[in-house]
């Protein structure tokens, strides 16, 4: 199957270039009577919209998102939801001279290869400006997973060497880096300042939690929740790692330290990050997610062009020097997701609405 | 859908408990006049088996893989290939002790929780005995893959603490442990003798690389090659963490250093792992793999029963001080898997058979 | 994606060929909690199976199946339901000489052209042989229709001329030829005797039905439950036409006589057969289906072989006269296969539980 | 999963309601390096477009098709093809009525209670409206089975009692009612005519033919090609029959008649209708459908409101007499849109370019 749906039962199909006339998508599967206006999309993408501070690019995006459909009088009729965003600030002319050169670090030359054609204007269809509909599709799995008592919230843990040594929800809200440290924060921006005189980016670290999901959600044995938390957070742009719980670290871990043993009151630990044999247990979910440095940057780099020739390119445009900020909204939206169609899975499959195990979580 | 299969053109479904009658899968999709043997599938099979030496569980089991259909004079018909294990060596009576109490780190709680039933002896489903039709089926996709000079290979790479300085494959293939470095085999060994004296266990870290992928592979813009990938691999018993190139370590790079430049004569570095925009690049793609150690050990552990009592529980049986050993054939299975899927994703919308685009990784 | 699957959320995929080791199937998304014997699928497979009168092949099939997982002490698990048959009476001798020579009217030209190579003896995988999994899967379904108050039923109301005036359920399921009028009954018997002694075939019309299915099953605007159940039955062996409702007469009729008008106390006519918009009424669904006369008859045809030659062959083996006869349990076993998925899949979205819409068809 | 995508690897989902703000669709898998132009879809819409003459509804519908994405410079990239429509001459008071009350023969009560709510306007998401995204689409596939020397093509064969005795491809395209028996058309007019006067309105039938097609195409054993052909024409609105070849006269026929002979120059007949074992025969492949009546008459009819009350209804607005005139496009299009995703799944799996098999259809 092409690759431009997400999801299974709570499922989005995307389409858009960066520079096309608009970016839209089609959400299948929400079920109906769910209240919703453009209204609660508009404040997801207003967090996720560049040009809002000066840490991200200048680049202005209305980012207004229309719903086509699906929607009758203020609540879902069950149909599928289109959703559609006007691309307006489009300078194309920064893009002319990549349109025969390959960047790198991006998928210009891996598209050329695939498609034998590309729209190469801001990277066309391979340009992170493609998550925006990730952003507002996850804005209505959102709402449903909220009735539901589930919150999903991300947080910039780490940029470069500069670690948020805890996270203060609030902070994050608050925060224009979506950073829980104010003490990290400041040297976050520092560190930015810096790699702007300096024409060059750095990754970042994303740290992602859902609370209140119940125990039983997630698929067995291939589309365990965390299989599809992995594959959800693995594709959006610039992701290279994916944790779930301990990640890592587990590695170095004894089976007496790292097994979350259990109480009539609840866990005693959360090593497993919320899941257990791919389902939930009840325990906050969380998982880690690095992004690396982005590519677009103003120091001259060696290359080819479309017929092999060697090249030198700096790439001109407005670009993040950390593309970690604007992904932690996109994160929250793919988690979202994934957490909604898992919900609706488990739907269909649970006929004893109420099963008698103690749900030590509560 | 229901989550026991996986792959879209190249596709598996399996079936079988740890301590049921049988393992099964279909394999559906593969292409027709591949030359096919019940031999090309045991000896993956044999390299994951239990028993084969003193580092992994004592349980014996045959694994003898049946084809049942989908072949036809040894060659492939194009039609689906049923594929049968027999369990034979289940000692059920070990697991009459946890028929109602939840093991802690395992999946009886959340199975419980999901289905209010579940299959206890051995963990049923959620035991990693169901993978031994993974490696089955993946060995089909891996002889697919072969014939297009495409080699995946997996090693073990850390244990605790100790950690393989290098990658030796010849080391690799000779190596009970699986592990490409001399030196931390026998470190391994040692830690491992240590463990089984106290009864615990310990994780470990694979790396998996396929090299001779060509350019092109990958579905963009959620079914990326690396987000496939992913998912596969978080879908294994145990996996807690991965990662794509540089992995977590992306965070502290710069774009300038992040960045693999391209030359006519190749890619100067491969920080991206062979994947750039969800799509190969050409490059050796590689990835790792966390594992968290075994939950079922010898130590006494806190947790509770079916009916919320506290219970101590000390997991009796058989079982692998690590499970990462064994996890090496498997995390090449999966990754072979979801190669020959996109190898035959991109037969299908690849219209031009060769494009003009120069291959700067041959 | 390979053709072995069928449904979204009950979904089964088969193997098999007519002269291979055996058929199997996997049943993935059966809920947990329902009890199922070996003994319930059998029941259906009895019916189904060859050589149990002398109208139909004389062929002996044992048709064991055996439930390899997915169901313990009695009952489901939630997890993929592995079944199986080992085929016992296979005389793949009579088939030698169609090696190389297309059967007109079979698949062999069209499965040589597809793959380039095929399983010849029996047809391999193109035999009717492989619908015995169909009916063993359906019986899971049906069994969980039945719970809910569901009933299918399927009945032979057609073989050449010979036109059933009416269905009387009693005499269809006491009739071994699933007929509902004990005339027609006699008449087909004859039929059949003298298409026997002539070595020739006859084509057949089927009637299924399905009461107790409540409003609002169906995923419009392409998964409407008319449209599933088109493909479901168009896709068993012979079959050429599917028709809902009324069918074809409905070219002739009018709108003031064709719209099923409704009162508080119901509808007053059902020509729509149970669906409005691709969505269940309430009322019953029934739906027609026409099977050709079997290719596989003992008058010679002109043929060509693999190599283009000009040929003539006898289609020896044993064969039904009317493959009508034995398609019924086929016939319930889609239509019950079709429902119980979107019996799942409204589950999965119908947020309220109860609508406040009056019901006229209780 | 939702029900608003068709197909695997040309895959379209559509979105939009009869009197909100637009429709549209997203076509993914097109395989990159297609010319296409709005211009290509806007003649297909065209031929379906109401307002276009006396017989069908006076509602006027500009239907002016965008292509949003997936084309750049004329040519298709391979990435997901957005469509819009806007709705521009909704009268919606015409429909404040219904709000609270089913139409007969409608999807309004089904509608009510699947979801619990409904876009009542002109049908909401069940009105025909949706079928323009389908037209739109459908010529993407068209244009890509046009490059394979496809040619899909439907035309009104009977209007109530009215039958054409033939069918002129050249009398189909220059006649607005496409049929193709200059004689039968006349007559056609004539009951529209009368039908208007009446305020009634009748049934038709229509056939679809698509020659070129290659043998191989098709998915057995459950996406066969006619299985799948099935589906997608019984998802059309008021579709209630869909065959293939001789349909139900095979009830009728006898072996010896019904199979299609072969020599070395060709098949002797094709009753089959280009169609074996699921899998296209090199044949022409043709199927014929029956479309019921309009229900919104203008005669008086009996219902209920949405509280159970007894009500009596005539439908107000725009009303096409036979809907079956229109569908002739909507029939193409799902034609081509079954065939272009069997060809690239069919481009997926067949390993061997050319198999030696001989094609008599040549």
């Amino acid at each position: 199957m092409p690759g431009n749906s997400f999801g299974q039962l709570f499922k989005i199909t995307t389409f858009g270039e960066s520079h096309g006339p608009s970016l839209g998508a089609v959400v299948d599967g929400c079920p109906a009577g769910l209240e919703l206006t453009e209204a609660d999309l508009q404040e997801a993408l207003d967090r996720r919209k560049p040009g809002q501070n000066r840490y991200t690019t200048a680049r202005r995006e209305a980012d207004q998102v229309k719903i086509l459909s699906g929607v009758f009088e203020g609540v879902t009729t069950g149909t599928s939801i289109g959703l559609l965003i006007e691309n307006t600030d489009q300078r194309s002319q920064d893009y002319s001279d990549i349109k025969d050169t390959f960047r790198p670090g991006h998928a210009d030359y891996t598209y050329q290869h695939k498609y034998g054609v590309r729209d190469y204007r801001g990277g066309g269809r391979s340009s992170a400006r493609e998550t925006a509909m990730r952003v507002a599709a996850g804005a209505i799995a959102d709402k449903l997973l909220r009735q539901q008592g589930i919150q999903v919230q991300a947080a910039l843990t780490q940029m470069g060497d500069v670690v948020a040594s805890n996270i203060d929800w609030q902070q994050v809200r608050e925060n224009e880096l979506f950073c829980g440290d104010a003490n990290a924060v400041e040297a976050m921006q520092e560190l930015i300042r810096q790699l702007k005189k300096e024409g060059d980016s750095i990754g970042a670290k994303i740290r992602v939690q859902a609370t209140g999901v119940p125990p039983g959600w997630g698929e067995p044995v291939f589309d365990r929740l965390d299989a599809d938390l992995a594959k959800a957070l693995m594709s959006i742009n610039a992701v290279k790692a994916v944790s779930v719980g301990d990640g890592f670290e587990v590695v170095s871990q004894r089976g007496s330290e790292h097994r979350d043993e259990m109480t009539p009151d609840g866990f005693l630990s959360n090593h497993a990050g919320g899941v257990l044999g791919g389902i939930s247990s009840g325990q906050p979910i969380f998982a880690d997610i690095a992004l690396k440095p982005t590519s677009s940057i103003a120091i001259s780099g060696r290359t080819i062009d479309r017929w092999g020739n060697e090249q030198a390119i700096v790439t001109k445009g407005r670009h993040d020097p950390c593309v970690g900020i604007r992904a932690v909204p996109i994160v929250e939206a793919m988690t979202s997701l994934v957490l909604a169609d898992h919900w609706l899975r488990q739907r269909a499959h649970n006929l004893t609405a109420q099963t008698e195990t103690p749900d030590i979580s509560r």
